[in-house]
């Protein structure tokens, strides 16, 4: 299994957009067989700042992902309200391990 | 519902202490009324990186965790392996948000 977490800083006036363009992604994105989870956050104190923490079950079922349309159109329509460069980080979950636990 | 996620860069050869510490903390907090998730995650690039992502029902929930005995043990002892501050951020789950997603 794979863990991201991606961060993500959006400029002033665009959150809604983007958590709406983000929840129709999580929705599409739940389908794919290798998709186990996938949370949308936005922070407390900072409404600006959302985490996506995106679960896979292996390296094959996150290329698979990023060749949906559903990814690809994520990525174009939300490019223009980035305020910075989105921060990704690739996990190894230690626990749990067992996938009926995700 | 809050989610918490930790980045905690531990001391090089500790990275097993802390996982272990870390994985009796997260098997009593499982058992909290209050807690939803505990995940255990390293870094797939550096293994000194930790990131715990954990969700709770409430801020009462939160409260109830931090006056454990499992948390304050296992911030105790964590404490020396410490590379760097642990940063902790707050958020609040966009989607899912029914209880029964997490």
């Amino acid at each position: 299994m794979i863990v991201y977490s991606v961060s993500v800083k959006v400029k002033s006036g665009h959150e809604d957009d983007f958590r709406l363009a983000s929840k129709f992604n999580r929705q599409e994105t739940r389908k794919e067989m290798g998709n186990l989870r996938f949370d949308i956050l936005q922070s407390a104190t900072d409404p600006k700042h959302f985490m996506l923490y995106e679960v896979y079950r292996s390296e094959d079922a996150v290329t698979a992902h990023k060749a949906t349309m559903h990814y690809k159109k994520w990525r174009e329509t939300v490019a223009p309200w980035m305020e910075e460069d989105r921060k990704g980080e690739e996990f190894i979950p230690r626990h749990p391990v067992e996938v009926e636990e995700w």
